[in-house]
């Protein structure tokens, strides 16, 4: 995949984005069958050795931060595409609403907690971002409280990569018809009708706060140290590849390196 | 006491301040006896009634930060001063050597992990400010990443302020004279040999080396929303009594409120 493409996934700082108009050239000419092979023959490996040398070199986390609408795929973005990471050292944690021991707390709390140790890889299935957007279109908070947010995130993500926890915060976009239809399939689909819940349903008449609550957030936090990804998230083969592409990418700019043994193996081997 | 003696013993922001000079008008004019007397009958009641009205208010917490160095009577705070709390909403925590899990992560992880709920006070004896001066005191890291941390710890702690965390910090300043005369005594008295530590006995001899560690460290972190106190603490009594004071003065500025019932009492007691 020419690297061009992953650079213009990415939001760049202090740049607003707009969701609505939202297009990334050079999609249309990856190829279906040729992505779903490279995936499954190439990058899951590369991923997986990758991640092996994260943990030997123990200098360095990655947390990959996942949000988007409801149905947007970020339950079978894990299962597809993180599933390539070896589970004892890879976590991921699904943050749902707050219990009231969570809070009680300062909102960055129970994120700072399981933040992954170096060496080791976290998913965030949501995380503090819902505390600027859901909070902001289920009007659960002032405007005065989430606005302020925004730069404690981004100085919280700045310190958190600053020791060495590398981020990539994926977005995956989807479009209202493609979530209506998913929804639909839900509500018929008895192996899927568990997952609904009665906010699941009002999602679609509320598309457009989320998508703009979004493009504010995407276009405040998508930092140097932190960036946003916007994942065009109709064609579930094309997020898939997209995201591991990405993830591969970060994980070589790690530098990653084979710790040297702790004492003269050689003696070992030659007596 | 005159409000203007806890105003001098706070570090003024982006003020540097020098320990080995240090000192505090007005000091010399409080009553020992009197002091005694007044926290033993009304500072501890005081103190005791405000927790009362944090944990009932439930939308602040408070955190005090106890540093200094070995033998400056940071233990002996927490009996003398602290057990003035109902400890049901009051939680005294001992930053020790980070475990290996602890270093495998930022140095803020374990530190924003205790950090109190709403409602709550914690007390720390020791923190992440032992991660700017006993790394450099000790050598365990270089200049270039605990320099850094200055800035971090200061964000950190402005996130926490944003959020409704009200921070004192403490800083115990014992005399190099004083130190040693309580070291010896520990290496005398069976009752306190226990406490020693090898790292103990060699603390006398780097007392400057802690002394201009903290100095940068209070000239450089003490901000509005968590401001340094230093707090002479070669007479018990007197540390004792400021720092109930600064505790009292600190709680009172937090216009705690006792919230409204959450039902029309009157009914009930009319019925």
């Amino acid at each position: 995949m020419p690297a061009n493409i992953i650079d213009s996934l990415q939001v760049k700082p202090n740049k607003e984005v707009s969701l609505y108009n939202w297009k990334c050239n050079g999609l249309k000419k990856i190829n279906k069958e040729e992505a779903e092979r490279t995936l499954e023959q190439d990058l899951i490996k590369n991923m997986s050795e990758l991640q092996y040398k994260l943990f030997a070199d123990k200098s360095q986390a990655l947390l990959i931060i996942l949000q988007g609408l409801s149905a947007a795929g970020k339950d079978s973005t894990v299962r597809s595409v993180m599933n390539a990471f070896n589970p004892q050292n890879c976590r991921a944690i699904s943050f749902k609403v707050p219990s009231e021991q969570e809070r009680s707390h300062d909102y960055l709390w129970r994120i700072h907690n399981l933040v992954p140790a170096k060496g080791d890889i976290a998913i965030f299935n949501r995380s503090h971002y819902e505390d600027v957007v859901e909070v902001r279109v289920r009007k659960l908070l002032p405007r005065s409280i989430w606005s302020k947010r925004y730069q404690q995130i981004n100085e919280f993500e700045n310190y958190l990569d600053s020791n060495n926890i590398r981020i990539i915060k994926l977005f995956l976009l989807i479009s209202k018809k493609e979530q209506k239809r998913r929804l639909e399939q839900r509500i018929r689909d008895p192996v899927k009708q568990w997952k609904l819940t009665e906010s699941d349903l009002s999602e679609p008449f509320i598309y457009d706060s989320y998508i703009n609550a979004y493009q504010e957030t995407l276009s405040k936090c998508s930092t140097d140290w932190a960036p946003w990804y916007i994942i065009p998230a109709d064609a579930k083969w094309l997020r898939n590849y997209l995201i591991a592409q990405i993830i591969i990418k970060t994980l070589k700019e790690m530098n990653l390196k084979f710790p040297k043994p702790k004492f003269d193996i050689l003696k070992f081997i030659n007596s």
